[in-house]
C-alpha cells in the first residue's frame, strides 16, 4: 500500500487505514526505543488523522511560512503519535522514525524545536494550551492572520490550574483562532483522572469561559469531521473534548490501566491486531497566501536621567521600554495586572496595540510570551519579582524551546518596605541564573537600566532584569555603555584596602559606605556587578589581586545570587582573598525600607562594619 | 458606643455599625501606616461582619484550640480588615491597631502566623484558596473534625490557576467543610478585571467542579447571612460570589479605579463620612468541644539494603516514606499523579488513608501539604524534580509561614535518559537552597536515603530531597548514621592529591574516577556531599587544605548546586585551593544515561580527566 491521502480523497476507510498506520508507527518507534508512551497517542490517532487530511494548512517544506497553522502537542508525551504524523505528512522518513529517542536524534521523548515544525517544547503538563494562547493572540491582535492554531491536549493535564488560566485568557479574547483537541482517554499515569469521561465538567467551565465547546466520540471518524468543521466556523475559541481510549485498537491495552508510558509488550502482535505496516502519505494542505505584514512603530524619545536625579529603575525599565517599542516594531509587553507598579503601562501608552494585559495569570503571561515569540515578536514580560517565582516552570521550559524571553521582576528585595515578606523577591538572582543560557541584570541606576533594556532586545534567549522599588540617585550619565557581561568600578584608585561588590539598591549602600571608610582612611574599591549572569570575572579577579578583602552585599538571600557567583569566581582562580557575603537571612517583617536593610544587615553601616572586620587579621 | 454584639444580639443595625466600624478602622491604620489596602477590605466588611456576629466559631483566647474554624484571607492585601476583625473580636487593642506595617509590629502589610490567628502567609495571590483545601482535607478525610474553614477570596485572583485546581479539587473531595467567599468588587490593582460584576461565569465553573454556589449582594446583610446558612447546609464545598464596591462607604473612593493599595487622601472626611470612630466588640462563638483525634500508624519494617545491591534512591524513598508513616502516625504523604513513578505509592500502599492523590496540580499539592501542617500533619510531597518548579511560589510563600514542609522530586538530571529535558531536573538545587532556612538533602545509596528521609520528619521547617531515577549500588550500611549538615568521606588517605566532591549519581561517577585515577598514580578523595543545605563546610575546608584541588561534580546547572556552595565555602575561608565545577552546562536530549552524562562532562572519564588537568601546574 503506498497510497496518499488528500483532503478530496480522505475517504472514511482511507482515514482508518492512516489512523491505524499512525498507531503502527507509534507503537514501532517506542518499540525500538525501548520506551515512550504510545497509548497516549494511539488514543488520539483519529483525532490526528482526520485533522492532518482535512483540516490542517501547513506546507512541511517550508516550516518558516508564516502562513502556517500551528499544532503544539501540549500532551507532549505523545510525541511517537507527532513523529508518526511527521512521517505520514513526508516531513521525516522511517529510517528517522525509528531513531526516537536515542542519543543524537531530533526525536526526543518530548518534542523540542530541534525539529523544524515544532514551535515549543513540551512535555511538563499544562503549558501547551497556554502558550499556544500567546501564538493565537499574536495572529489575531497583532497579525491579522489567518493561520489557526491547532492544540493536542491530554485530560489528565486539564488539572493544571494554567489550563484554566488559559481558558479563561483565550475566552476572553474571543480567540478563534484557536482549537484545543482534548484527547480524554480517562486513564492517567497511575490510574484513572478526577473526571475520567464526563467531558461535561469540562465543557461547562470552558462553556462558561466563552469557549464553543463540543463533546464527542474521538473514535468516530464522521463525528470528528463534524467538530472541526464547527470549531473552525465558530466566532469563539473552540474546545472538542473526545472520549477516547488510551491505547485504542490493541486488545491488550485498550483502556487498560498499568501502560502509561511503555512499549507495548508484544508490538508484533499489536501491529498485525492493526493490520500491519503501511506506507499511507497525507497531503497537508498548504496554507493560503498572506499578505505581508506591516507594522509600524510610533518613535519614542530616548529617556535620560540627570545624574544625580533620583529616579527608581523599575520607573527606568517603563521609559526605556516605551522607548525600544519605538525603535522596534518587535517589540511587545505583557504583564500581569501590575502595570501601574512595573510601569510596563508607559509602553502600554506609548504602543496600547502591543501591550497584553495578562491579568494575575503569571503562568499565563510567560507562556503567551512563549507564544509570541515563536511567531518573531520580542516579548517583556513582567510583575512582581516574587510572582514570577510562580511561572518558573515556563521559564525552565522555554529555555528547553530555546525561547526568545524577556522577563523584568520589581519589587526586590527588603527594600520594598512596608508590603513585607510576600511581595520581596529575594530568591530571584537564583532562579533565574539556574536557567539555561539566562542572562541576569540587576540595574542600579536609571541610565543603565535603559542601556540594558536595549541589551535586552537585542539579546536572543532568556533574559532576566529586577528593578528596585524606590527611587535611587542616578550614577551614570545617559551616554555610559554598559553590556551584558560587563561591570563597572565607581571607585577605585592604588590605595584600595577593600572592594566592596553590589549592584541595585546595595551598590548605593556600599558608596555610601566607601564614603564612612574613608573617613576612617580606609580606601575601599566599589563594583557594580549589574551583570550578574553572566559576570565580568575578569574585574572581580583583578579586585582580589587588588586588595585584600572582598565584601559582596546584596538584597537577595545568600545562595545562588552575588555573593555565590563572585565566590564561584575566585574559587575556580585559586584566589586566596577572602569573601564576605552580606545578603538577607533571616524572615523579614514589614517597616520602613532602611530599618529593613539596616535589620538585614545590609545598609551602610553593616557594609562598612563588614569591611573593618574583614581587614583585621584571621583570629583578631 | 462600647456595644458587644453577640450571636443573639447581631440586629442588621448592629451588623451594619459593625461593618462600618470595621472600614474606619481600615482606613484609620493605613492612614496610620502611610501605606496598606484600606479600600480592598471595606469591600469585604459587610462579609466579614456578619461571619464574624454569627457564624465564626473560634476562641481568639486559644487559638491552639484545634476546634477552632480556619479563616484564610487569601486576599492578603485585605489586612486592614482582619486587623479591625481582630480588634473587634478582642484579640488585639486599638493601639496595636495602629502599629500596622510598623517595623517590628505583628501586623505587617499581608497577614503571616507571627500572629496567632493567622494560619498561615498571604499576599501571593491566588494561595489562600488551594491551601484552605488542604486544611479541610485535614477535618474531613483525617480528623472527622467538626471545624470549618472560610476563606475570603478576592475576584482579580480568580485569574490565578492555582483557584482552579482549588476549585476542581475541592469538588471532587467533597469538601463540605469548605466555604470561600468571594469578594467580587470589579477592580484589581490597574482597572477592571476581566468579569467585573459577572459572577456567572465564574458559579458555573464552580458549580461544574462540583460546588454549591451563590450569587449575592455583598453589601445585603440579610443575604448574606441567608448564604452562609445555606452554604452551610450544603453537602460540598460552597462558594459565594459576593458584588460589593471596592472602597465601599466612602464616595471619595468607592468603586473609583486608581484606589488600589493606597491609604485615603482624606481619612477624617471618610471616618465622617462612615459615621466616626466606633469600639463595638464581637463576642465570637466558641467551637464545640471536640472529640480527642484518635489516630493509630500500622507499623512497616524499617527497610534495609545489602552494601552492593543496585536501589534507586527514588524506591529507597518510597520505602522510607512507608516505614516512617508507621513509626510516626502525624506523617502523611501527597504525590501528583506520578506515585509509581516517586514511589510515594509505597507509602499509599502502608496507609491508604494518609495518602492524598493530587492529580497533576503541583501548586494544589503543595497548597495541601502546607494547609494540613497548619494541623499539626507532616506531609511529604512528592513528584518529579523538574515539576516541583511549577509549585515554586508555593514554596516560597511556605517558608514565610514558616511551615513544616517535607517535598521530594525525583528523576533529577540528565541521567533520567530518553524522556529527555523537559523531564529532567536541573535547576531545583538552586531554586530549593534559596528559600529561607530550607534543607536541600540529595542522597547517593538507598540506605541513607532512609536515614535522611526520617531525617526530614524529624526536622521542622522546608526541606527537600532529590532522588535519583537510575539505580545505583548500595554504598553504606543500613547502620551508618546519615544527619543534615553532615557529608560522607568515602575514599581519603595522606597521600591524596586531589579531591573529589559529589553526591547522587554523579557520586558513583567519582568513586569510579578515583578507580581510574588510582591507576595512574593519582590518589583521589572522594566526599559524598549528600547535606547540600546545610553544607558541612569543615570536611570541604580540610580536604581544601590536604589536597591541591577540589573538583565538584553534579547532574545540575553549574549556577546555585555543588559546585557554587563548595565555592563560597573555599572563598569565605579565604583558601587559595582551586576548585573545578562540573556540571550541565549545554541543553541534553534524549538518549541513554550513560550517553547524557558523557556528553555532559560529568562521567568517570570527564572527571578523571578534569581531575588530571587540576593537578597540572597552572598555565601548563
Amino acid at each position: 500500500m503506498n497510497q496518499v491521502i488528500t483532503e478530496q480523497t480522505a475517504t472514511p476507510e482511507l482515514l482508518r487505514e492512516l489512523a491505524q498506520q499512525l498507531r503502527v508507527d507509534a507503537v514501532r518507534s517506542s518499540a525500538a526505543a525501548g520506551s515512550g508512551h504510545p497509548t497516549s497517542g494511539m488514543s488520539a490517532a483519529d483525532l490526528m488523522a482526520v485533522l492532518f487530511a482535512r483540516y490542517l494548512r501547513y506546507d512541511f517544506s517550508a516550516p518558516e511560512n508564516t502562513a502556517n497553522d500551528h499544532l503544539v502537542f501540549s500532551k507532549g508525551h505523545a510525541s511517537p503519535l507527532l513523529y508518526a504524523l511527521y512521517k505520514a505528512a513526508g516531513a521525516i522518513d522511517d529510517e528517522e522514525l525509528l531513531t526516537f529517542r536515542e542519543f543524537g536524534s531530533r526525536l526526543q521523548g518530548h518534542p523540542t524545536p530541534e525539529l523544524p515544525w515544532v514551535d515549543v517544547a513540551t512535555g511538563s503538563l499544562g503549558q501547551g494550551l497556554p502558550i499556544a494562547v500567546g501564538i493565537a493572540l499574536a495572529g489575531a491582535r497583532l497579525e491579522s492572520a489567518d493561520f489557526r492554531t491547532w492544540v493536542l491536549c491530554g485530560d489528565s493535564e486539564l488539572a493544571e490550574g494554567s489550563m484554566w488560566e488559559a481558558f479563561e485568557h483565550a475566552g476572553h479574547a474571543g480567540l478563534s483562532n484557536l482549537i484545543a483537541v482534548v484527547d480524554v482517554n480517562r486513564l492517567g499515569q497511575r490510574g484513572p483522572t478526577m473526571h475520567e469521561w464526563d467531558t461535561a465538567s469540562w465543557a461547562a467551565r470552558a462553556a462558561a469561559s466563552g469557549w464553543d465547546v463540543q463533546e464527542i466520540d474521538g473514535h468516530d471518524l464522521a463525528a470528528i469531521d463534524a467538530a472541526y468543521a464547527k470549531a473552525l466556523a465558530a466566532d469563539r475559541p473552540a474546545a472538542i473534548f473526545a472520549r477516547t481510549k488510551k491505547g485504542a485498537g490493541v486488545s491488550a491495552v485498550e483502556d487498560q490501566d498499568g501502560w502509561h508510558g511503555k512499549p507495548l509488550a508484544d508490538p508484533d502482535a499489536a501491529i498485525e491486531e492493526l493490520g500491519g505496516i503501511r506506507s499511507i502519505g497525507v497531503t497537508v494542505q498548504p496554507p493560503p497566501p498572506q499578505q505581508p505584514l506591516k507594522i509600524e512603530a510610533e518613535p519614542v524619545e530616548r529617556p535620560t536621567y540627570e545624574l544625580g536625579e533620583k529616579v527608581a529603575t523599575r520607573g527606568a525599565y517603563g521609559d526605556a521600554l516605551a522607548w525600544i517599542g519605538g525603535l522596534d516594531e518587535r517589540v511587545v509587553a505583557l504583564d500581569a495586572e501590575v502595570g501601574n507598579s512595573t510601569y510596563a503601562e508607559r509602553f502600554a501608552a506609548k504602543h496600547p496595540d502591543r501591550f497584553f494585559e495578562m491579568f494575575i495569570a503569571e503562568q499565563q503571561m510567560v507562556a503567551a510570551a512563549v507564544g509570541l515569540q515563536t511567531r518573531g515578536w520580542k516579548p517583556f514580560a513582567s510583575t512582581f519579582g516574587a510572582f514570577l517565582s510562580r511561572a518558573y516552570d515556563f521559564v525552565r521550559m522555554g529555555a528547553v524551546s530555546d525561547a526568545d524571553l524577556k522577563l523584568c521582576g520589581s519589587h526586590v528585595g527588603v527594600s520594598i518596605g512596608p508590603d513585607g515578606p510576600s511581595q520581596m523577591a529575594l530568591e530571584d538572582i537564583a532562579a533565574f541564573r539556574a536557567v539555561l543560557g539566562s542572562v541576569v541584570l540587576y540595574p542600579s541606576d536609571a541610565n543603565q537600566t535603559v542601556q540594558l533594556v536595549d541589551a535586552m532586545r537585542q539579546h536572543r534567549g532568556v533574559s532576566y532584569m529586577r528593578t528596585t522599588r524606590a527611587a535611587t540617585p542616578t550614577l551614570y550619565g545617559p551616554d555610559e555603555e554598559f553590556r551584558i557581561g560587563g561591570s563597572r568600578t565607581l571607585r577605585a584608585s592604588d590605595e584600595d584596602a577593600v572592594t566592596l561588590i553590589a549592584a541595585g539598591i546595595t551598590l548605593h549602600e556600599s558608596l555610601a559606605a566607601a564614603e564612612q571608610l574613608a573617613g576612617q582612611g580606609i580606601s575601599a574599591r566599589v563594583i557594580d556587578l549589574y551583570s550578574v549572569k553572566p559576570v565580568d570575572a575578569e574585574a572581580v579577579l583583578v579586585a582580589a589581586k587588588e586588595t585584600q578583602a572582598l565584601i559582596t552585599v546584596e538584597d537577595h538571600w545568600p545562595e545562588g545570587g552575588i555573593g555565590e557567583t563572585v565566590g564561584a569566581v575566585l574559587a575556580e582562580a585559586g584566589s586566596g582573598t577572602r569573601l564576605t557575603r552580606l545578603a538577607v537571612t533571616e524572615r523579614p517583617g514589614s517597616g520602613p525600607p532602611e530599618a529593613l536593610l539596616a535589620a538585614a544587615g545590609i545598609d551602610a553601616e553593616h557594609i562598612a562594619a563588614a569591611a573593618e572586620r574583614a581587614l583585621q587579621p584571621v583570629g583578631a
